[in-house]
């Protein structure tokens, strides 16, 4: 699974950070699904390797607009690319009211249909071949959503030692074993493929949360999940200046809460631009990343516009050169 | 008078060219305005001398979403910069539409007042100190403008010959002339501005038009101007595959229009996406050119993002370096 972050700034866009929008495909899959989408995202989309047209799903945490303002120009430029596929827009139920809204205002017709789901009543999106979608409740000034993404069916493992043992030559026979068929060997003998099957490993699950001041809602679905992704929008020490009113994470809080949890790769978005410092400048998150280090013994990533994560199948995380 | 072109592509951004948006200051101004908002326009703000602050006010030429769909997201920025002053937002009755929508719909809450004018009943524009704003009607899909932003008051100028002549003093005596006063000279001599004034140059006046298929509807507000900044999305041959439905110029048809109606300074923009070539390839809209000039003796230019343009008090225009 391969996140790639097309936005990570809060609020408003600087000249390092856009606002809001985070890619994510599964390893072999031409199809790719976008949480958030910030105005701008389709700006970044043209400096990757993703496509409108191989877009399967958008997924937008909450309604305020440095999440959703991206959304009708992106969907325009899809119907310029003449993208005939129908396309999934799941959140709460305002995002439905505000694409129609605009798409009615501004006279946009697109050569392709979208389907609304209502995370709000519908928080279990099944209808992906890919993965299965959970949205978890959150915390903010209006329905925020964490959107959890969990593989589907991990291929099971063949228990490679005991097939040698037993004398099973290596091929495509093993291949069939793997997807659990009973397989006639060249010396006679008949063997399941359910014999030589290991547990499979767990399913490599992502979190993708929106804006969100309760971590802990989130205590249920990261049990199971190797990767977090959260907003860390200030310090502790400003946001105890900012108050409570803008409902916003700190840092801290948010790595106390992945230690607690024991998720073991938390990566942190969403910064507040007075922590984006100029290009180049590769210190204008330590504030930020020294708060989180206190507390949190596990991987953690602050992350950048256009960084690509890959979780590998061990479970880890580890950043794309 | 300077014109920055914010955004030069039709339809989609590109990752050379951004989706419409063009800046225009008076100089000596602190405020300046806007012509379209694209999404995005706002991120090219970043990257210009511009302040959300000090916008005085935005003019949408049409409700096509590459014309106004940044105008959510540059509002809400505008709002968390703090701004207080009240910003006028002119184009067609659906501009108000779309923007009070999607207010509504994202939970917008801005810190300053809107004032909308519907330019489709409302086309002369006079509350600005600096600039007569007069919107034309143009022929596309939609209802579509150009405006024209008319210089009030050029500063009279004085007759220096007549007041060497004539043995008056250079200094601040004659900055007293020049704006009409009526001033006792060391010698006793009781001399009036009026009588040393030359004929106030013409106003300079610049048109910024929207997407449109007929130049000619511009016929009497071209002749007065200088500069005419219109669309070129296609070449000739191009428009005559695309057809006429889209209802766009050629730079043909553009500057046939600009020879025959005798207007100095032409800025084409509004590209295809398919003559962007790439960032760095000098050449791509060379066919677009080649059309232009064929039929245009004035000075011609082909608009990038955020080169910037003056306008002098002797009528001609320049690209800044």
């Amino acid at each position: 699974m391969d996140i790639q972050f097309l936005g990570t700034s809060s609020g408003t866009p600087s000249t390092t950070r856009n606002v809001a929008g985070t890619a994510l495909r599964m390893q072999d899959e031409r199809g790719w699904m976008l949480v958030d989408c910030g105005e701008g995202t389709q700006h970044r989309i043209l400096h990757t390797s993703f496509s409108l047209v191989s877009l399967r799903a958008i997924f937008i945490t909450h309604i305020h607009g440095d999440h959703c303002y991206g959304l009708p120009g992106l969907l325009a430029s899809a119907g310029m690319l003449n993208r005939t596929a129908e396309l999934l827009i799941a959140g709460p139920g305002a995002v439905r009211r505000f694409v129609q809204g605009v798409l009615d205002s501004t006279e946009l017709r697109l050569p392709y249909a979208l389907c609304f789901v209502d995370v709000e009543s519908n928080p279990d999106i099944d209808f992906l071949d890919e993965v299965g979608v959970h949205a978890t409740t959150l915390s903010h000034r209006v329905p925020s959503f964490a959107y959890s993404f969990t593989e589907r069916t991990p291929v099971p493992r063949l228990d490679a030692a005991r097939l040698d043992g037993d004398g099973i030559p290596s091929g495509p026979l093993r291949g069939r074993l793997q997807r659990g068929e009973e397989v006639v060997l060249p010396d006679g003998r008949r063997i399941r493929g359910a014999d030589y099957q290991l547990p499979p490993r767990p399913p490599r699950k992502v979190i993708i949360a929106g804006d969100n001041d309760a971590p802990d809602l989130l205590a249920g679905e990261a049990r199971q999940a190797q990767v977090l992704v959260h907003e860390a929008t200030y310090t502790e020490a400003a946001l105890a200046k900012v108050g409570p009113a803008p409902q916003h994470s700190s840092a801290g809080r948010v790595a106390a809460f992945a230690r607690d949890v024991g998720v073991p790769n938390l990566v942190l978005t969403h910064f507040s631009p007075r922590y984006h410092g100029t290009a180049g400048d590769g210190n204008a998150l330590a504030e930020l990343e020294a708060e989180a280090r206190a507390c949190y013994q596990g991987k953690l990533f602050l992350a950048d516009d256009l960084q690509t994560y890959r979780l590998g199948r061990d479970g880890m995380l580890a950043l794309l050169p």
